[in-house]
């Protein structure tokens, strides 16, 4: 059976996340939905990374096989034609049947957007969180350089999250300011459930005065959830994608930088075992 | 009766225009009723720029006249209590009697963003136009050039506009690929009907290869409106916002550069004709 991988684009706040417990449309259902009726065969998807409920992507992707060969055309202009106006697919493409979306993935990279003024969002309100209260930036990018490097990141782990190890390398985690916006871009080999949101939430703290600069690294070192800020809400919150070995073919911007492939298991950095 | 000015943002996409002949709701009751609630009185907007239905704003400029003294934060922070969701007062001042938002804005810049891709958009759709066919972004920057400068811009108004003369000063048009997206920057002393979104429906016909370069001046030059391109869609529309002589006291990003004083009519030069 041949394999594909395909780039999706979503808006989050019409889903509950990528593969909810509860009821209601979740992410994944409705792009397998989609691809069934093209490959008239049910067809099972994997993503690089489950989005919780509210969060968006622009460059989640997701590898599937089917039983039947399309030109990856077709699956694109397919897909765009069943799926809900919430959902895209910006990309897609066969791939080698030893790619897989999720255990491929050098790195993922997110974007957090924090609208900083006064006044509520009027704008862009899905896309944006909102903090009233002015934040010093300057203290928020000084507490956010103890996380860079691989920890324990218990601390910022919900009890929920099901991962085996606590352990993550974050490659960097940069706060910049755009007019009136705070946007915080952060990449990890993966992330722990609501890692970035309870990142931010702790950041805001210290951006407030509320907490030091020198807190952050105190709570990464206590690996202990109770201990750090609350969890950000999910609507400022964007998967821009995970990162791969430039060899599986995908499109420029999802390809990791050489150097990542080091940190790869070994199981996983040769796909054939030659 | 003292005169305040506000800054407003909305997302068009809930209101029937700033100002409509049709029925439901729009921007300027939405904001009068809101106004008029805080003032325990009837109250009435002036506008920089009616924006049509569907198309947004960051830095509406509108001023008014109370019976009642409020202090500025009071205005936005009532204003943002009683007003809907998709509309936010981001700034108020109190403003010389002699300040109209309208007529003494020495510019007004819009922002138009097409995203240019083959798949359709997900996220972002309520702020985000779009075009399929690849387009090519040297020969739209060329042919814009010639729309810089003072023209009469008949051949880019809707028919519908009351506008006393068609001819405007246009200070720039600038271009931009931002990832998949384009970025149209405009500014003018002001903007006949519709005179934007026709502007951006011609240049795309030139970006698509289907009218050349030069076509475009020739156009202008016409000064007929059937030569023109189709009207782009108004979701894709951002009013930035108006600028003022920085003696009026507005936030630095409604400042004029003092060069452009040059260009208003004599009478409107020295507010109080001394």
């Amino acid at each position: 059976m041949p394999r594909y991988a395909l780039a999706v684009e979503y808006d989050g706040s019409e889903f509950l996340g990528w593969q909810s417990q509860t009821h209601g449309p979740t992410l994944q259902q409705t792009l397998e939905r989609a691809l069934s009726a093209i490959a008239v065969a049910p067809i099972t998807v994997v993503c690089a990374g489950r989005t919780d409920s509210g969060v968006h992507a622009t460059g989640q992707i997701v590898h599937f096989d089917s039983p039947v060969a399309r030109a990856p055309r077709a699956w694109m202009l397919g897909s765009n034609s069943f799926l809900p106006k919430a959902m895209a697919v910006r990309w897609a493409g066969q791939v080698d049947a030893d790619f897989h979306a999720r255990y491929s993935a050098l790195s993922r990279e997110y974007l957090y957007r924090l609208l900083n003024r006064q006044a509520r969002p009027a704008l862009l309100q899905r896309t944006l969180s909102w903090e009233r209260a002015p934040l010093d930036l300057q203290a928020m990018q000084q507490a956010a350089a103890c996380l860079v490097g691989e920890h324990d990141f218990s601390s910022f782990r919900t009890i929920a999250c099901q991962a085996r190890s606590p352990r993550r390398r974050l490659d960097f985690l940069r706060i910049e300011r755009v007019a009136e916006v705070l946007e915080f871009r952060v990449q990890a080999n993966a992330f722990l459930h609501h890692m970035v949101r309870n990142l931010v939430g702790s950041l805001i703290m210290v951006g407030r005065g509320e907490r030091s600069v020198a807190w952050l690294a105190d709570v990464l070192a206590m690996r202990d959830r109770a201990e750090a800020g609350p969890t950000a809400p999910p609507n400022g919150l964007l998967f821009l994608g995970p990162r791969y070995a430039a060899r599986w073919g995908l499109p420029a911007e999802f390809a990791a930088d050489p150097a990542l492939e080091a940190w790869l298991p070994l199981h996983l950095r040769e796909p054939h075992f030659q």
